[in-house]
């Protein structure tokens, strides 16, 4: 296929990267900055385009893969004809995309995505959804050949695996830098944490987490959660969110028990 | 060296197996259940003891691996005579120990425990105190024995390192499963998110988390946030986790630029 990408960031330079590996050819890139899409289009040996209606339409493809709130502005801007839009966002729906084209849909890779960082596309999910039945296979079919875990799924549904994304990775990274901000206060180094931090995520590979649950919330350990607020006093944001969590991981194991 | 274990739980049963390994004698365990001491007692060819007044105080140490608020109960009916008495406890002082010998000290290892799953203990970090350099050296030279990271820590930095710990394990680990939580609502695998979490885990194994941080609020992505707190509404608990993860990314990202 001859795929346009609109955007240049972490989501576009990887899934380019990754549709080139696959076998297609990356027709033009445009991005809100000309030098940015001229450096990914020269990786992947593609045009750079300056104004988004000097996008050629004969592409087969036009995969938006710019912030969420300005793909409605982006999309706008094209002269897709009837040729295939997608966007590549989890928490927008489709039919932000309804009348750019006849055929439009989703691609949208489940991955912390790090410009710099190698990732192997195949095994990161990639969910798909298109405006037809046809749509959505066409869809299936291309994301197949970067991924090896391909799965439909409604706008709704997809929101919701952003969301539990945020939680399991987004917020749980914030908690491993928090911790090294109170390492770092103690003149210790972050490599004493990080075999504990290896290990939590190894554990949860094959078994749910809440079975394998450790530290004072979940024994309701008061004496020792005390001593840990106590400690956290000067840090009264902390302290809050020690608090919190705390406290949710004794009522979500109540409630299983009860 | 002669070891004698108080306490039958995750801790007691990994340490005994590693010493063990690193071809010490467990004399005797004792356990507030005394099935659980002969079972423990049975897998490292020890004796279990009934009561904690039967202890033999020929033993060369006494490693107390108890709950924290069960601590100064037990070491107070040991008959220890000037044999060393360790705890092993993150967030209790080592003056806990004080008037129970003339030797004590804490060997406390960094690692989330579960006793159903094999650890490698050589890669766990070990933190030792002693109430004499005399006692810090020797229980320095026990842990090295089976742990290849061993540090000396005064009672407040280990303190700080517990803490650190239930930051990056305990809170990551319930982040993991109210993420799981979120997808069984909505008929999605915990699968799907897997990937990501060790993707998350692998990426801080050699850079500051903060880096690396990705997600709507390190990009005070409103309209994201706002659909994702929309979208958590019928789940308040949720919903304020998401607001103040959220606004402490916001905060901890300012701060760091301003």
């Amino acid at each position: 296929m001859r795929i346009t990408l609109i955007g240049s960031g972490n989501v576009a330079t990887h899934l380019a990267a990754a549709f080139k590996n696959a076998g297609h050819t990356i027709a033009q890139v445009w991005s809100h900055t000309y030098q940015h899409a001229a450096l990914l289009a020269y990786h992947v040996k593609a045009t750079a385009a300056e104004h988004l209606g000097d996008l050629d339409s004969s592409a087969d493809i036009f995969v938006i893969a710019v912030k969420d709130d300005a793909i409605p502005g982006v999309a706008g801007q094209l002269n897709a004809g009837n040729q295939l839009v997608v966007h590549t966002s989890g928490s927008t729906a489709m039919d932000v995309l309804a009348g750019v084209s006849t055929r439009t849909g989703v691609i949208y890779p489940l991955q912390t995505i790090s410009k710099l960082r190698e990732i192997d596309f195949r095994q990161v999910p990639v969910a798909v959804e298109g405006s037809t039945p046809d749509v959505a296979r066409e869809l299936h079919l291309l994301a197949s050949g970067i991924s090896g875990n391909v799965l439909e799924l409604s706008s709704e549904k997809r929101l919701s695996l952003h969301v539990a994304a945020v939680f399991a990775c987004n917020f749980t990274n914030h908690l491993y830098q928090l911790s090294k901000t109170i390492l770092d206060k103690y003149g210790l180094d972050f490599d004493l944490i990080r075999p504990l931090i290896a290990e939590t995520a190894e554990k949860v590979s094959t078994v749910d987490p809440a079975s394998v649950q450790t530290g004072p919330a979940v024994r309701n350990d008061r004496l020792t959660m005390d001593k840990h607020l106590h400690f956290l006093e000067k840090e009264p944001e902390l302290q809050d969110l020690y608090r919190r969590l705390s406290q949710n991981i004794i009522n979500f194991h109540n409630k299983q028990q009860g």
